[in-house]
This record gives C-alpha cells, sequence and structure tokens, in this order.
C-alpha cells in the first residue's frame, strides 16, 4: 500500500492510498480516528454510479463512522470512476459521458466491472486488515447503495469477512439474465439495512421490493422513504450509523 | 379526570385514571416523570386487538419515553377491550372470544367502534392537557399498530392536534367499504413512521404497502422487518423514541 498523502482535520485522518487491486493499483482512501494505533472495526464505502472514493456522502459517513465510533473507514474509487477513467475520457463530465457512450453501453460496461470490483475489494480489505490501527480480527461492514448495491451484492455473496451491510437504491428483475445476482442476494445472511426510495425515477418500486426479499438474512430491515433516487432524508445518515453500532460495535466495544 | 391509583417506581409516575368519555367513563393510564410539573411533550398510545392500556409493549414504550425523553405517556382501554370488554363476557380469554363470535363479528364489532375510540382520544386528550403537567400548547403524538392503526388512521385524520405518528401491521385494500379509510389515510400529512412485518399473517403485505403509498405525508418512513404479525423486533423501539424525539422534541425543549 503506497501512502500518497496524509491530512487530520478535526480528528479525522484521511489518508490517501493506492492499494494492490485486481489489476494495477486502486485509488484509495483510509479515514481513522487521527492518533489510531490498536485495531478497530471497519467499513468499507462503495459509490455509487459517476461518482468516486471522496464523493460527498461517503466523506461525510465516513468521518462520522471515524468521529461517533472510532471505526475505520475505507472507499476506493471503481473501475471506469474517479481516479479510474480512461485517461482518454479524463475531463468529461460524467453526465456527458454517459449521454456520449448511451445508457445501454454504459450499463454494460458497469456491470461487467464487477468480478473486477469484488476482486477489488478483497485486496483491499486484506491490505487494509494488515494495517496496526485496523487488524485482522475486528468485526468489517460495508455501505453501498445504486451502484454501491449492485457491486455489493456479489462482494457480499463472495467475502464472509464483511459481517453487516447497508445496501439499497437497487433491484431485481424477472428476467433470467438476473439470476446470477438474485443468486448473490439469496446467500447472502448477514444483517442487513436496506433502503429504498419510493419515487426512485431510476430503481423500478418492485425491483427494490423483490431484492429485500430476495436476501437469505433472518435479520433485514428495508427503510422506505419518499422522493427521487437522490434524496435519502438526512435522518437515515443516523441510521446507518446505528445499525453499524449495533453490529459492528464501536472502537473501544468491538462485536465480537 | 377521577384518579383511581397512583404509583411511583424508578423515577415513572403511572396515575390510573377515569377519562370522561364519549359515552360514560373510558379507563385509562397516564404515565410521567416522578415530581414533573411544567409542560411537556404527550404521546397517546393505542393499543392493538385483544390487548389492553397496560399491555407489556405499550408498558415498556411508556416508561421509556417517560425516562428517555420526559415525555407524558397516555393509554386507554378501546371499547370491547380491558376493562371495557361486556360484563356477560369478564373472565373469557379474548382468543377464546374471538373464536366465539366468529372473526367476521369481531372485526364488525371493532370496526364499528372506530367514532367512538376517535371521540375517546379526543376527550382524553382535553382531559390530559388540562393537566399542568402536560398543558395545553405542547406538542402530541400517537403510536398505536394494527387495531391502534385501524383507529388511528381516522383518529389523526380528525385531531389536528397530534403532529407525529407511528403507526403499523396494518393495510388497506381496494374495495369499496375501504375507501373512507383510504381517504382518513390521504387526508393526513403529519409525519409519520409505518412499520410492517413482511410475514404478517394478519395483515397482506400489499395492503400494508397500499397503506402506506395513501398517507398524505411528505415525510413518511416505512420500516419492514420479516417475520410475523407479533414479532416487531426490538431495535425498532429504539426508532420509535428517536422517531418522536425528533418531531415533538423533549421535555426540556418541546419542538415548536
Amino acid at each position: 500500500m503506497d501512502v500518497v498523502t496524509t491530512v487530520s482535520e478535526q480528528g479525522v485522518t484521511e489518508q490517501r492510498v493506492d492499494f494492490p487491486g485486481a489489476r494495477g493499483a486502486v485509488p484509495g482512501i483510509v479515514w481513522l480516528p487521527e492518533g489510531a494505533s490498536g485495531p478497530r472495526p471497519v467499513v468499507l464505502l462503495g459509490h455509487g454510479g459517476t461518482q468516486h472514493k471522496r464523493t460527498p456522502n461517503l466523506l461525510a459517513l465516513a468521518r462520522r463512522l471515524v468521529r461517533h465510533l472510532g471505526y475505520a473507514a475505507v472507499a476506493i474509487d471503481a473501475p471506469h470512476h474517479g481516479e479510474r477513467v480512461p485517461a482518454e475520457e479524463r475531463g468529461e463530465d460524467a453526465a456527458a459521458r454517459r449521454a456520449r457512450l448511451g445508457v445501454e453501453e454504459w450499463r454494460r460496461r458497469i456491470f461487467s466491472a464487477s468480478d473486477q470490483i469484488v476482486e477489488d475489494w478483497k485486496r483491499t480489505l486484506d491490505t487494509v486488515q494488515a494495517m496496526r490501527e485496523v487488524g485482522a480480527d475486528g468485526p468489517v461492514g460495508y455501505w453501498g447503495v445504486s451502484m454501491g448495491t449492485r457491486f455489493g451484492v456479489p462482494l457480499l455473496a463472495a467475502e464472509p469477512r464483511v459481517t453487516a451491510a447497508v445496501l439499497g437504491l437497487g433491484g431485481v428483475g424477472p428476467e433470467p439474465e438476473a439470476e446470477p445476482f438474485r443468486a448473490a442476494a439469496r446467500s447472502i445472511t448477514v444483517p442487513l439495512l436496506f433502503v429504498l426510495q419510493w419515487d426512485d425515477e431510476v430503481v423500478d418500486r418492485e425491483r427494490g421490493i423483490a431484492l429485500y426479499t430476495a436476501f437469505g438474512s433472518t435479520e433485514k430491515t428495508m427503510h422506505v422513504n419518499p422522493g427521487p433516487h437522490v434524496g435519502i432524508p438526512q435522518h437515515e445518515r443516523e441510521e446507518f450509523e446505528r445499525f453499524f453500532s449495533r453490529h459492528l460495535g464501536t472502537a473501544a466495544a468491538p462485536a465480537v
């Protein structure tokens, strides 16, 4: 792991790092309490489509988890996002890029990156757990909505170290090509908090409900709120924190 | 208001009272912080079918709201429940009574009591707001699931003093005779927390979702959990408390 920069602000140390990934270096961030030493729970943060590892909602959640619970938080750029945007597309606005590629090609490119980012996350977790400020035995959580759920479902299915997750703004339909994704959802058994926006213009209500229903977890809670895709109410951010606190514990008292 | 008994335990004073109701006295309970004097938010607690004003989940929630937030809490026996069970049916087990009456007659009797309990609640609130430990200007909440929602929806539609409510384990169907109930739901605009059990053997999943969708509130959150009708997970009790705290404030800092 190469540390590019380290900055501390209001009790939170943010390290811009390059993780060894499935295909070369993966640009990432590790947030820690300033002066952290011993092991602590860690939460992996998966950003949404067109976003990146330091997108405002991820940054706010990371700082909240570090400051309130003493956690470590980690984010990486997904393939084709953030610093992993192909060189020839740099500087192009994400919406413009999506319009140029077309929604179908855009989606195909994202979905085809699923295996790669699962592998990136597994290696990232290996690296992070080798840090003395995190440790190999502590609880691990995952948070990711929208594209963060599109990738989070196969990650959770493949990665037993993650023992609690917040997902949402994603769905699954009856079409045969969705079967591997549905099977992955069914295989997940860890506690889940799943958020849906009732007027989501991207994710059909029934597909969202179908994904919640598919999860194999005995403890799974769905939080539904009115409003569009980008519009999860502020108070749910507190719910995310409490969910992780309940299942992963805190730095002082990690869940066993 | 006739105070029948007053008992204090672990900081909570519980008064067994008779409220003046729509048709004679209504047996009720007022919970207050021990030694309470000035005004404070009050939450009305509506029990479920076959239950009563001091059923364990109501008692636990009342004590929690009093101890954690400094609230007043109030419960009354619904018609045909608790001390309002008809004299000739006293001593008969609720389940046996339901079996003897038949589910249809049981339901008819409950639904026909809707106007009466709405009037009982309005008069109860008049009485409670005349207490110096509650006051006429403080925020008012309502909590009631299952039958507590069957009656809570018309209450909220008719009672503008209630400014936030927890409802759940209830639904509405497309049948024409459900239209008044649906219209009442549509007319509600206060913030709501609505809980559903995904494997509810009493309330059909689609009917529950239809009721959530029908509410006119712009701020409404639905919490779905797996499990049967009687099986709301323990952690939702904390959610109830936080919901009221967010919308009604606390005794020290009531919502304006």
